[in-house]
């Protein structure tokens, strides 16, 4: 891909998260993006298949996922399974970190739309899955994997979302670590 | 309401639910569930705003959750916080034990149709809400109560699926039980 077309797709990118947060994403059009983008509607078809892929590059998600997968995957065997699990919830923080502003003005789109809530419950339900997964191939039993992997993707919502609201811009994996400590906590009393 | 219509209203549910599971929720109709019911379809009407009220009514889920809140309202002050949830899930399971045959032809419609899986999750963010602003009320920080009440909707999904498959239809509370001892084990390790 030429300099000029990777910069085409991030002028793509910024203009659908502006005019998506202006009119909302129902009432934005692929015309509209390109035009505010100054590009064709043809480049826009060129860099995602509609206007939801700009919200939920199939690649990106993957990449976070093999990202989640692969460090819960090769967390030393001595901690705990709750332990792994936020080693990789923290290790996805890590792109995330880089984009706070575009992230944090795709959670107030995805918010807004209910097509999109779905959408993005349903990448949390494949991450959960690739993570019981995991969890399961480590040692734990089926059972206690899918209620690891399911209290792990609250974990990183929660997280998440204070990450984003936060007026201090602090570092993503502090709040992972914040939010397991509150279920810790929470979990076998005081 | 007189005895007839309390039966007609179970009649209709009994005809409703069988119909979504043989031909799927979108593919049938109201004229064909008061038809198999054996009444008019003014009559459906009297009982349910719509198809999908058979499978959601709105007492229902209100009357679930206002026994899980005031469980958790009043249990000891003395439980940690995950306790004094269990005892609100397991009291949730009282009603839901005398319906597991209803339970679980719902749950396999719910699993089959989109729609009907957004509805399932919107009541179950209403109960998780309103956990935490019982939990917060009990004295837990806004953020540890919303952890809380979403990690205890996890248990209870968990602990609802794992019953229904139960093939040997054990009572509800221990599959409750169980996940929660499934979870701080997960959480403080071994």
């Amino acid at each position: 891909m030429s300099r000029w077309e990777a910069d085409g797709r991030g002028r793509l990118e910024r203009a659908a998260l502006a005019l998506y947060g202006e009119r909302g994403f129902d009432n934005t059009t692929v015309a509209e993006i390109a035009q505010r983008a100054g590009v064709t509607e043809r480049t826009f078809f060129r860099h995602f298949a509609d206007k939801r892929e700009v919200l939920f590059p199939p690649e990106g998600a993957l990449q976070l996922q093999e990202l989640l997968v692969s460090t819960v995957a090769t967390a030393p065997a001595s901690l705990a399974p709750i332990d792994a699990v936020a080693a990789g919830l923290e290790a996805v923080g890590a792109p995330l970190q880089e984009r706070r502003d575009a992230a944090r003005q795709r959670a107030a789109i995805i918010a807004a739309t209910p097509e999109l809530r779905e959408r993005e419950l349903i990448k949390l339900t494949a991450w959960s899955a690739a993570l019981a997964d995991t969890l399961h191939r480590r040692g734990l039993s089926a059972a206690a994997a899918r209620l690891t992997a399911e209290v792990a993707i609250v974990v990183f919502r929660i997280a998440f979302d204070r990450w984003i609201e936060d007026t201090n811009d602090r570092d993503f994996p502090p709040f992972v670590r914040e939010a397991l400590d509150q279920l810790k906590a929470v979990t076998v009393g005081t």
